[in-house]
């Protein structure tokens, strides 16, 4: 299953070419990270913060930019969880309009306790949400 | 030859975790090339795309993240050429501190004309300027 | 006649202290621009910038910060114009929640030419389009 | 006193027309304020924050912009402190080049606790430091 949100191409996206500076591709990946977490699997993103005390940080990443987004563009940013260990995630992602690829993303994240910066596993009813979401 | 430069990781690098923001890691090596432009291979980075008209955007980028940063350390970033084309650059860059790496990147570049958003050669002088560098 | 919208106070704008970086309240209030823009007065945004190559830089802000915003929450952005000249702009916004402000901020900005750098008058489709606004 | 930074103004301080974006002004003021802090009263920010567990938020901002800054340009940031509370501080900043103003900011600034969010006496230490820094 495939989660996916249009977001606006804003000017605070875009450097003095007029295109996305490449580092604000990351920005929006987590506001749809964060999206996924609130409207798909319903797993409210700042309790899973601010008061389960877990976080989820990024250990790979791998990108391809294939073509530019412009400012004003409505593009569609899409996620989906390709594994789920006892702590890891891995998500494909990426970017497309009028079904053509502008970015693409493979990451690797780990469930970690910010008490003792170690792996942890997710918790299990983030697991189930997960595991529903991953079969549709 | 590697360009390797001290950045402090700043309260607006990190998030609510009091750690850098993975995206913001991106922001930082982007001010590293900056600076290797205008420090190492002595080419003016904003005569490069506001005189000449070029930009450097990224094709492809492969990152590991391998231990985390903290707001108030003092960290070093480094950056290689590994590979010079017609028109592309591929740089591996890092983090680490005390010898011991905690990010680590591999970023393919690709010199594009503003005006026609097509591949064109690296100018001679620069070409030049990074050959210089690559040997050391 | 008050332009509302509610945006989410994401990971990416707050601190190591949970709350918003403050910074990050004048990127919210860009987008809350950029949105008025192309949903209240329907002029496209990135065709203002982009294409008739003016901007509108802003010359004074007066901002007063009453109550912080954290992650997770869902706040009302509001702007109105308070008044229109030959090519400037009052504006009021703020952001608030069930009727308590957080942010209050006037803003004056000034529609300059990316050419000349000079102030330049509003066009006239976009004048009548906020006048319209103005009255409600 | 005046404590005054030279920045570097970076392709991503700059939006599509080619200059400072505003909010980024703040971000490069904030890291005025930690270096400040480091350099010249050298307290240190991050032990400020996450050690004693105080932050130092904004609660009025007036500022003035007069010039644009252009990406490649160097710029002097500075720094006074006008006025020293039993938990407020009143700094006067700003932005120039060659003597010339480019922006002015006043920023008035309140020790808070981050436990309980209310406003506390700035830690003794810190205030005969700034005191130190406020004679010259």
């Amino acid at each position: 299953m495939t989660f996916i949100k249009p977001y606006l191409i804003r000017l605070s996206h875009c450097d003095a070419t007029g295109q996305v500076f490449y580092p604000n591709y990351f920005h929006i990946f987590n506001a749809l990270v964060e999206d996924w977490f609130y409207e798909a699997i319903e797993v409210p993103f700042d309790g899973f913060l601010m008061e389960r005390g877990l976080s989820l940080p990024t250990v790979k990443l791998e990108t391809t930019f294939s073509a530019p987004c412009r400012m004003g563009e409505i593009v569609d940013f899409w996620l989906t969880v390709t594994h789920m260990g006892r702590s890891s995630l891995r998500f494909s992602m990426g970017v497309s309009k009028d079904g053509v690829d502008r970015v693409r993303m493979h990451r690797v994240a780990v469930c970690v306790s910010q008490k003792t910066h170690a792996a942890v596993a997710l918790p299990q009813d983030v697991r189930e949400k997960i595991q529903a979401f991953m079969v549709g």
